[in-house]
């Protein structure tokens, strides 16, 4: 690498220092960080995370400083080796479950062992009976077998009962022969299959005597376990690169009539039994409906704190990032930070509003999914203990649980967006060199974005949202009592459908809430008018059934974070002033998403014309400049470490150009290289052409 | 790399083949692609291209089947070598401008002599002395030496005014000393300096006798014209890996009291007298305003095409890829192509009308701005002809000269963000597999957006439009006659203020445009009302501002589209039925914005609550059933060639998984490795860390 001359490493950047920006900053606020924190993550959470931050630290292989510069081998070789240390150093320091798990999220790259960790165990452990759980779950947690979840095929994603993979069972010798037949059957997207896995759980279509059985799991050794090369008729490979997520290696994985024995189906719940040659089913894979709700709401609570990697890089250089002087300055006044132009302010501070309304939102939605699960265990009365939870109880608790899936899905579907889309707003803001690797902003919005595509993708949830929602109207218009807080706003709207409402949106916070439920209300009355009664396609419904589904997790949002904010408020477990300005962020959350929805709030009722204009003009920028002020001590408290956000934008110290100068000059490989400029002459294309040859 | 065994090689994907189902799509529809290809290309254009296409196609250094799996330092040298090439091939082939630069734009791909072929030689023959020239622009010409561009700072971004960077005349020996005297004022973001470079055009704060003159052009030679390597004191380097434009080098560049001769600093009009040691100026440099309204109204057409090969991706792949039944649908039937879902449509139908408008408006801007320089450049009269046009054509020119570089940066800002935008839109429409880089829509969108920020940041540029407005406003307000087609509008609606109006916005299409013109005056007269007589500060405005712009760029979008169809129908150049679909796609474009920005078109009284209700389910919807079945059609006049696309999903002939599947199998060098999987017994890791050591 060349060296920096001596008399560049002496330059420091001009004018007042980063390092004494952020310390304004952070003197202009009484927001006590600590207790924030606190109150975001818990003490205990916080002292594991920094004490695994410090350990992953000093080990070598975790070192950060090329991960922007290396290409996809690379890459991936060190993100094995990553996988591989973590777990040894798991074993080394006993870590619990909670803290392997802080453990890779403070590593923050997708790892190859990912889908082992996750989908193969799991589902060992959930459709395997003992016997199949003795013969590979063990070995699975020994790391001496390796595995991955092979469902999604070339040309079918979402759709799962059109998986072509087949497995047909063989009378004669009783085993199963996997096949693939045809080249859309190639299993594709599965996450360490490519490189690292020598097993898989294969989703395939279950065939006795012709017949199909649907979609059943099957574990299938791939590779061998020494050699590590494919078995004889199996064609497995990295499926290539990507957006993001270059770090794990999705994979393919083809089959040519691969026998497998009798064990290889997973059999807790179905099986093929190898005397009569038949299938059957026993017990019922419940609760796996309420699993998906649970895998939901924890992408809605991450979904905060993945747009707070964001906003805490382009908050802190807004805040260090001079730029112009504001134009009704007197002359010679210094440059203003760009923190200050409201221009800046509309884009950043809703975000940071977002990322506090994400985290108490899921929170909620996860203590919410707790209580049900205890509701279904609980026995009905001392009576009836051993017979579990009597019928009305489990109606409720299925009840709750069928609104809580719901809920899940248009709270996921919106929240993994506007935590993608937050990071794009949050690399733009900060100009030119967000769009810099050294931002941290781009690989982070890039490995994200796959949230937005599975576990639901964002566009095809909203119909389950619609469904449901449907259902709910139909039950209030049969007249049925509300049994939750779906029903309740749909009876409300009904009864008041004819008076109409008048909600003080901009002085009362209760009415600012019911004025997203009266427009959730609207909407799905409409939505039933179009279906119901002028019987409407399904197809042509399906732009409505979107935003309907996106006005029910944006009232979803701002209920729950009200309703959390007034419990923090009772609990005093943060000051006043800390709580207070919660509330604007409550509010200028509330009111943006007000103002852009705009048009549906008014054509519903649920405002005027001059509330919006109200909302927009006065409201919305009265809160950003209460709320400016604290816009960095606000993002201190997610207390994310330098380590940890890899951004010479968004260090805590404010050296923005000390280290993107620092990076460029010191740790860029390609300054290694000399070419030769001119065209006439040229060695290098020579050698290109040769090695093609 | 891993053969594919002979039984994979055998197989086809399931079902209905993509080619028939393109086949199927296109004989759906009677558009004539050709026809329609040649109004938006020309046919000199389309035959040009194809020539060029076929010959890049034959050279081996253009082959790109690796460029999506090379890491950073690889593609940038083979970018290098391919601009090479392309200079070599100018000269065999002793190509044109214009068959130079459509070679460039086909290659796609930003090269390392990007800032030398433009800016470098621009700045020199706009600013140099004839002296000047014959000492670099002829060699810059040959390539002889090689240059760029270098203004921005480390520091600072689209204040010019800000720059550190100083030269300072030393009266002793006729020289300048060019000096970094900090960090921040590092040249940062320099295309093509950070290898390619040896000459740089340096942007410096001018100083005589401790007096500074401002921002002034110079040219130093940075490289070794033999060795390559940096000249002494001076420190330059490659900036680092950025989100996309990584076969450029954006480069960095320090000096260290550098002298430099007299003749450095380019002195067409503004020179240093070395005898008197005094500044003075001659001639004025006409035009600079100009010429960015020309290379916006550039960005704007070029926003078209660029948006529309995401779409032509995206839009084939929609017919190819089937998922699930229609909900409606009888059992048995087969999966739906998923462009048959209106959620789908609604994504990308809007975007297919948003790149046909977007080529209009941005073809017309640049004929309205070719008419003006004509108009600049006629005799008044013959009379008066040696004195060139008169006052009052110049007053007239520059009138309209004034409006027109408003609009075009209100269009660029909103056309670069609509084709940034709207790619990861496309991307997004893909599902999964709009995620592979086999795609073809990421790196392309990665590369594009750059164009958000650069040639006036998409935000910042907005605050001209408003004070354009503002201006036009009070002129208006004074009573002077309406001189261009924004001072008319205003005074329309000044005139009808009191009495309202009543578009029909669904029923007629000049209706639709006027409904568009009423929402940016109603806008406009409101700024004004804050500015001007609530006083309110320019900052606190910012967000109004940014909207009034917007919708100014989406009056002037829709009202070019209009009048570019009205002349196309006109002309005969097309079919009633093309030109009726194009119509639909005006339609769909204006009604699906006004729909999105419906609270504005109803708070302005341009637009009734219901029409905003029928243009929102009736109208949209309607319009996205009629056009359905011309998508296909409607991309394939973009006549992009498969090779151009680079894309796996995009293929004309949609064979999307034969081509997924031969990248991954036979192209991925990732496949190339085999890897050791347990954690136990790590040689990688053991390696990794060696070489850390």
């Amino acid at each position: 690498m060349p060296q920096t001359p001596d008399w560049v490493k002496q330059l420091k950047p001009s004018g007042t220092q980063g390092h004494e920006l952020l310390a304004k900053e952070r003197a202009g606020s009484n927001i006590p960080v600590q207790k924030l924190e606190e109150l975001l993550h818990t003490k205990e959470v916080i002292q594991r995370r920094n004490k695994i931050t410090e350990l992953l630290k000093s080990e070598p292989i975790f070192d950060k400083s090329q991960n922007y510069f290396m290409g996809r081998v690379d890459r991936f070789e060190r993100a094995l080796a990553r996988e591989k240390k973590l777990r040894l150093l798991k074993k080394k320091h006993n870590w619990s479950y909670d803290e392997f798990r802080a453990a890779t999220e403070l590593v923050g790259e997708p790892g190859p062992y990912g889908l082992h960790d996750s989908m193969f165990k799991v589902t060992l452990a959930g459709q395997g009976t003992e016997e199949q759980q003795q013969k590979w779950l063990t070995k699975a947690e020994n790391y001496e077998i390796i595995g991955c979840y092979a469902q999604t095929e070339l040309g079918h994603g979402s759709n799962v009962r059109g998986l072509e993979t087949t497995a047909t069972w063989n009378e004669d010798d009783k085993t199963f022969t996997i096949h693939s037949p045809h080249l859309t059957a190639s299993k594709w997207w599965i996450g360490s299959l490519g490189r690292t896995a020598n097993h898989a759980v294969v989703m395939a279509q279950l065939i006795i005597k012709g017949k199909s059985y649907g979609p059943t799991p099957f574990v299938v050794q791939v590779r061998d376990m020494k050699t590590h090369e494919p078995l004889p008729n199996i064609h497995v490979g990295d499926i290539g690169p990507k957006f993001g997520y270059n770090t794990m290696d999705n994979g393919f994985l083809l089959f040519n009539n691969v026998k497998v024995p009798h064990i290889s189906m997973l059999a807790k719940y179905q099986y093929v039994d190898p005397n009569t040659n038949k299938f059957g089913r026993r017990g019922s894979p419940a609760l796996v409906y309420g699993t998906l709700t649970w895998v939901r709401s924890t992408i809605v609570m991450q979904a905060g704190s993945v747009l707070a990697r964001g906003v805490t890089i382009a908050t802190r250089y807004a805040a260090v990032r001079r730029q112009f002087q504001d134009r009704d300055a007197k002359a010679g006044e210094a440059e203003t930070p760009v923190l200050n132009y409201t221009m800046v302010q509309i884009r950043l501070l809703p975000l940071i509003a977002a990322t506090f309304a994400l985290h108490f939102t899921g929170k909620s939605m996860m203590e919410m999914y707790q209580a049900n699960q205890e509701k279904l265990k609980q026995p009905r009365n001392k009576n009836e203990s051993q017979r579990g939870a009597g019928p009305e109880e489990l109606d409720s608790a299925s009840d709750s649980m069928a609104d809580l899936h719901a809920s899940s899905c248009a709270l996921k579907s919106l929240s993994s967006t506007i935590a993608g889309e937050g990071l794009e707003v949050c690399r733009r803001a900060c100009g030119g060199h967000g769009y810099s690797s050294f931002s941290g902003i781009g690989t982070w919005y890039a490995d994200y974005l796959p949230t937005l595509t599975w576990e639901g993708d964002n566009y095809m949830l909203t119909q389950q949202v619609a469904r449901y929602l449907l259902k709910s109207a139909r039950s209030v218009l049969n007249g049925e009592r509300p049994t939750n807080d779906t029903t309740k706003i749909l009876s409300e709207f009904q009864s008041r459908r004819e008076i109409g409402c008048a909600f003080d949106v901009i002085g009362s916070d209760k009415d600012l809430v019911d004025a997203f439920a009266w427009r959730v209300a609207f909407l799905t009355f409409e939505a039933h008018k179009h279906r119901d009664i002028e019987k409407k396609p399904w197809n042509d419904l399906l732009v409505d059934f979107y935003r309907l589904s996106k006005a029910h997790a944006q009232w979803m949002i701002v209920k729950n974070n009200l309703s959390a904010l007034q419990a923090i408020a009772n609990s005093n477990s943060v000051n006043n002033d800390t709580v207070d300005v919660l509330m604007k962020l409550f509010r200028l959350y509330a009111l943006h998403t007000l103002e852009q929805e705009a048009s549906e709030f008014y054509t519903s009722g649920a405002c005027a014309k001059h509330q919006i204009m109200l909302a927009r003009t006065n409201a919305v920028m009265k809160l950003l400049k209460e709320i400016r002020p604290h816009a960095v001590r606000l993002v201190d408290a997610w207390g994310f470490d330098d380590w940890v956000l890899d951004s010479s934008l968004g260090r805590a110290d404010g050296k923005v150009y000390e280290d993107m100068f620092h990076r460029a000059s010191e740790l860029n490989p390609l300054n290694d290289i000399t070419v030769d400029p001119y065209p006439q002459n040229d060695v290098l294309f020579k050698r290109i052409e040769k090695a093609k040859l």
